[in-house]
């Protein structure tokens, strides 16, 4: 927790947040909190800025003074994900709000683990948290990524996908290319309108005609090497690789 | 598992190796495997090759018979990691096996969780397998990378790190800029013997006096962006963003 969040409901007309949760936990006892204290903060899907620790009761509540001022950085990038097995996925989804993705949609590529779509992980109760935590890690940002499910893949992408990220947006997909293919493209910068999508497959990859869609809709082939690198690994190593510097 | 590795000692004369562990569950239950079935397989610190089911016994052990010529990737970078969590770090493991890093040096960095030192995962019958799960998912590899700690930073840093190293090759600290720091510096290819060497700070950050000590050895600030990440996604993003395409 590099910067604390609050819900807007969690602060008062005066300016007051009170928590009594982790985030309480985490300014005891990691930043050794004391009255008038600062901290970073923020408001979730709102504006950042800076408290002071007002009061710590003796149950271990904390409440802080916030003044938020700042918007903090929008995110950079929308994913299309093939979602790897909820374990993976668990893991996975506070490195990409710490990443700066905006929004992900989770798409029934063929090679999908049929068992993920009942998840318990796709209730927003569960993730959301999950993607809070990641924003608080990163520091800079308070927009929570929105999940979309769309479990028809081709019907995703023939019919919603552009609507949905606009024409002029880059698109990338991570795919190895074919053992005759000798031309290595490399990331050149964002799309017209400044926006990016990335697309990354399942596990066992995505089918021919999967990526011959997306190729169809635009996506360029972005390959991430010769070795074969778990979804998760993938997903971090391609938004690195397209990340700004700043 | 994308390839199959063996030890040594599991090959008999006749090239015949014979596992009963998860190995030949994968075989088994994710491959399908029934004899004659090619599959990709190799040795640990070995060659790579391909391998022929002979056998699949009522006790599920599975036999089969390899022929191993292709040297496969040699790593490509070495780490100084100032170890995350013990927890953190098992996930990280077989992530930098798979990413291709050749030598990984635990160093204590003046943030480091003092704990960590006496985690089991320093245990090599601990880490080795984690390794070799990591050199299996990549399917290119089969050396497993070299661990050694250093609790004395500044000592290994001073009096070991060029020895190890050798002087000629490119070295790279994750850092973040200073807020005066105009200069977005981009990472231009490896040293002049091909080597490159990164070093990856707590997660607290090295503090301005570790930097120093890599800066007076050659070492190049490489920023992440403004976001803080964790020191898995650092180390992950980093090499994403050194790493050769093919």
């Amino acid at each position: 927790m590099n910067r604390i969040l609050f819900e807007p409901n969690e602060i008062d007309a005066s300016g007051v947040a009170r928590v009594r949760d982790a985030r309480a936990a985490h300014i005891r006892e990691v930043l050794h909190g004391t009255v008038g204290q600062p901290l970073k903060t923020g408001e979730v899907n709102g504006l950042l800025g800076t408290g002071e620790i007002v009061s710590i009761a003796a149950d271990g509540a904390v409440a802080i003074q916030v003044r938020h001022t700042d918007a903090g950085l929008a995110p950079w990038v929308d994913l299309i994900l093939a979602p790897p097995r909820p374990r993976v996925m668990k893991r996975l989804l506070p490195q990409l709000a710490t990443l700066g993705v905006g929004r992900i949609v989770l798409v029934g590529a063929q090679k999908v683990e049929k068992d993920f779509w009942g998840a318990t992980l796709l209730k927003e109760p569960i993730y959301r948290p999950l993607l809070i935590d990641g924003l608080m890690q990163g520091a800079v940002a308070s927009r929570v990524p929105e999940i979309l499910v769309r479990r028809g893949f081709k019907k995703f992408v023939r019919e919603e996908l552009d609507g949905l990220f606009g024409t002029a947006a880059r698109r990338i997909v991570a795919h190895p290319y074919g053992e005759g293919d000798a031309c290595a493209k490399t990331p050149s910068g964002r799309g017209a309108e400044g926006r990016l999508v990335v697309a990354v497959g399942p596990e066992g990859g995505w089918t021919d005609e999967e990526v011959a869609l997306l190729e169809a809709k635009g996506f360029e082939r972005q390959s991430l090497g010769p070795r074969i690198l778990r979804t998760d690994t993938a997903t971090v190593a391609l938004l690195a690789r397209l990340m700004p510097d700043r």
